[in-house]
C-alpha cells in the first residue's frame, strides 16, 4: 500500500526557535526533542484525546508514550474530567486540604494490602527523596542501597546528572548490581549498622538501555536479606505504578515493600506524587518534614480516585497487558519477515523494543522517526507505555507504521 | 455590636479522625492545623470565590492566608478560570510542552529586565535546589551561603526538618546572620575560592518568627560582595514573588539578582514553578539535570499568563499593598485602643502580626483562634497574603472579628 504523506513540522520548527532563546536547551530534561530523531518529531503538541496526540501543526500521533506514564486511561477521558471540572467549580489549591484528601488516602491503603497510610506530594522525586528520609528516621542509620545506574528521580542523592552535584550529596548511596543478590548481599555486609535500606525499581527501566526483568526469586531475596537485616525496602512505582497491577508492581512480581513510591499514572496525568508505608514506619514519616506549596490541592486527588475507579471498573490493567501483547507481537513477525533482530523487553504493558547490534540507538533512532512521520509515536531509547483507551485497530494502525520503520531499517542498514 | 455566632467544625473534626489513620499527622507540612489554634480553626475547606473560603461546615472566612500565597488574585479569578477550562479542553501533561511553554518564558523574561532565560519546574524546593546546582556548575565551586535559619524549601542541604537528614547533605552549605554584611564578608573570607553563590529571601519571612526587612543597603551589599568574589546570586522569591512586584522583588527592594525562584502565586493556584537566570549562567543551566513528571504540563502555564496579565491590567500589586495597608492600621488602632502592644512586619502584602513579650505565640493564637471562629482566616506564626480581590468592604469586614480577637487577648492575658 501507498505511505501517506509523511509528516513535517514547520509550526513546531519555529516555536523550537523561540524556546531555544527563552528556555535552556528549548526544552530540557526527560521530554527534550533532542533524545528523540531530530527531523522526525514535532517539538510541541497541541491536543489529546484517548490514545491519540496531535501536534502544532496538525499532524495525528497514536501515542505509545503517553506523556511518559501519566496518562494511564488516555488523554482527556471522560470520567476523570467530569470530576476535575466539578472541582475546579469549588475550590483546588487552599489552606487546607479538602474531602478527597482522606478520600483517597483511604482507597490507597485500601487496595494496598500492606499499607498503613499514605502521604501525598507532586513529583515523582519527592516521594523516592523523603523515603530515604523516613527509612533513615526509622531505622536511625544514613546510607542507602541503590541498583548501580537505576533512575529515581532528580533528588542529588540519584540524579544522572553530574553537573552542580557534590559529592558530599551522595556520600551516603551505596550501589549494587542489579540482579545480583550476592553483591547485595556484600554491600549489605561492608555497611552492617549503617544501612537505612533498600531502593529499587520494580524492574529495571532506565533510559538508554533495555529493559531488565527482575530474576525469578531476586525481589522476594532482597526482601528476606531487608528483613534479615532491619532495613527498609522502598519501591519506586513512580513510572511502573497503575500498569502492572492495581494494587501495586510488588503484587504483579510478588513481593511487599515496606514504602511504596507512586506518580506519573496516579491521577491520569494531574500533577500527584503518593508515598504508601508500613504501620510501622509511620512514627518516622510523622517526623520527617514533607511539604509544599500545592500538595494538598484537590484536583489531582478527585483525579486520582476516578483514575483508579475507572482502571477498576473498566479492566484497563488486562486491557493493557492485551494491547501490548498484540503490539509485541505484530513487532516480532515484522522484524522476523524482514530478517532484522530485535530485542523486545520489559512487561507488555510497559514495553520497549531496541536492534540488536545498535548499542548506540542508531537502528532505534532511524525506527521511531520514521514511525513518527507515520503517526507513531514511539521513543528510541526510553521505554513505551500503553494506556487502557489503546483498542486492536489503534494496534493494527500502529504497526502499518512499524513496518515502513522496519524498511527503512533493513534499507539503510542492512538485514 | 452582638457577636455573630461563632464557628463550630464538627465535619472537619470528623474527617480529621480519619485522616488521622490514612496520612501521617493527618495533615503534614505547613499546611498543618496543628500549628493553627485547635478548636478554632477547621481542618478541611470546601469552596473558594475571591478573598472568600468556606470550609466543609459551610463555615466561611475572609482568607488571610491566600493557600499559603499561591492565591494572589483570589480564588477562582475568572479570567484564569476561563483560559485553564479552554487549556483542558485541548490538552494538559503530554510527551512534549505547548505553546504556553514558549509563550510564558518570553513573558517572564520580558518583565525581568535582567533575565536572559527561563525553566519551569513544580515546587518551590524544585528551582531553589536547582540554582545551587546552576550556580555550582556555573563556578565550578561546591559551597553555598544562606542566612542562618531562612527556610528555602524541603531540599535536605536547607528544610529545617531534622528527621532523616544525614550531615553530609548539608556538609556544603555555609550560614550567615542576616542583614549582617560584616558576618557574610567573614565567611565568604574564610571559604575563598569554595563559595559557588549566596542565596537569600528578598526579606526573612520564616514562620515563627516577626518577618525582618532587609537594612537599608544590605542587599546592595551582597550584590557587591558576590560582584567582587564572583559568586551568583540567588534571590528566592517563591514566597514573595508577584505581590511586590511584577517585575521581581529585586526591583521592589533596589537590587538585581542572578538567579531568581518563583512559585507560589506565579498561576493563581495552578502547580507552577520558574527558575529565571542571567544570559551568562545559560550554559551552566543547560547541563544540569532537571526535570519531572508534569513539568510541562500546559494548563499551569496558561494560568501563569493570565495571573501576569491580569496582574498587570487590574493593578493587583499596587492593590495588595493598600489593602495590606488598610488592614495594618486598623490592626494598629485597635490594638492602641485596647493597650495591647503588638508588632507589624514585613510588606503590607505579605504581612504579620504578633504581640510584644509572646515569644511562644499563646496570645497570637488566641487571637489568630478567636478570629477564625468569627470569620478571619490569619495565622498565629506564619506571615500573611493579601490577594488582589480583597477589597475595602473586606477589610472593614475583618477587622470587626479582629477586634473581637484583640479584646480575648486583654481578657485572657491583660494589657
Amino acid at each position: 500500500m501507498a505511505d501517506k504523506a509523511l509528516y513535517t513540522f514547520e509550526r513546531s520548527d519555529a516555536l523550537m526557535d523561540r524556546a531555544r532563546r527563552a528556555v535552556p536547551s528549548g526544552i530540557y530534561g526527560h521530554q527534550s526533542p533532542a533524545l528523540l530523531t531530530p527531523g522526525s518529531y514535532p517539538s510541541f503538541l497541541a491536543r489529546g484525546e484517548g490514545c491519540r496526540i496531535w501536534d502544532v501543526d496538525g499532524n495525528e500521533y497514536i501515542d505509545f508514550m503517553c506523556s511518559y506514564g501519566p496518562i494511564v486511561l488516555g488523554h482527556r477521558h471522560p470520567r476523570v474530567e467530569e470530576v476535575v471540572r466539578k472541582q475546579l467549580g469549588q475550590a483546588d489549591c487552599q489552606n487546607l486540604p479538602g474531602e478527597a484528601w482522606v478520600e483517597l488516602a483511604e482507597l490507597l491503603a485500601e487496595i494496598t494490602p500492606w499499607a498503613g497510610w499514605v502521604a501525598f506530594a507532586k513529583n515523582g522525586s519527592d516521594v523516592t527523596t523523603w523515603s530515604l528520609a523516613v527509612a533513615r528516621a526509622y531505622t536511625g542509620r544514613d546510607k542507602v542501597i541503590m541498583a548501580a545506574d537505576a533512575y529515581h528521580g532528580i533528588g542529588a542523592w540519584c540524579t544522572p546528572g553530574k553537573a552542580g552535584i557534590t559529592p558530599s550529596e551522595k556520600a551516603d548511596i551505596l550501589t549494587f548490581v542489579y540482579n545480583d543478590l550476592n553483591d547485595l548481599r556484600r554491600v549489605v555486609a561492608e555497611n552492617r549498622g549503617a544501612v537505612a535500606g533498600v531502593i529499587l525499581t520494580p524492574f529495571r527501566h532506565e533510559a538508554f538501555h533495555n529493559s531488565e526483568m527482575p530474576n525469578p526469586g531476586f525481589l522476594q531475596g532482597v526482601r528476606k536479606i531487608c528483613d534479615e537485616e532491619g532495613l527498609v525496602f522502598i519501591l519506586d512505582d513512580v513510572r511502573a505504578g497503575f500498569r502492572l497491577n492495581l494494587n501495586g508492581s510488588g503484587e504483579y512480581f510478588g513481593f511487599q515493600p515496606d514504602i511504596t513510591c507512586y506518580c506519573k499514572a496516579i491521577a491520569n496525568g494531574y500533577p500527584l506524587a503518593a508515598g504508601l508505608g508500613r504501620e510501622e514506619l509511620r512514627a518516622a514519616a510523622e517526623v520527617v518534614f514533607f511539604t509544599g506549596s500545592f500538595w494538598t490541592a484537590v484536583t489531582p486527588m478527585v483525579a486520582a480516585k476516578a483514575t483508579i475507579e475507572v482502571l477498576r471498573d473498566e479492566g484497563g490493567i488486562a486491557q493493557m497487558d492485551a494491547m501490548g501483547r498484540r503490539f509485541r507481537e505484530g513487532l516480532d513477525q515484522q522484524a522476523r519477515s524482514l530478517g532484522l533482530a530485535i530485542t523486545q523487553s520489559g512487561p507488555p504493558a510497559i514495553p520497549f523494543m531496541s536492534f540488536v547490534n545498535d548499542a548506540a540507538f542508531e537502528r532505534n533512532r532511524l525506527f521511531c522517526g520514521e514511525c513518527a512521520r507515520r503517526g507513531v509515536f514511539l521513543h528510541p531509547h526510553h521505554n513505551w507505555f500503553l494506556s487502557a483507551a489503546h483498542r486492536e485497530r489503534d494496534i493494527d494502525e500502529a504497526l502499518v507504521a512499524t513496518e515502513a520503520g522496519f524498511k527503512a531499517v533493513k534499507s539503510q542498514f542492512g538485514g
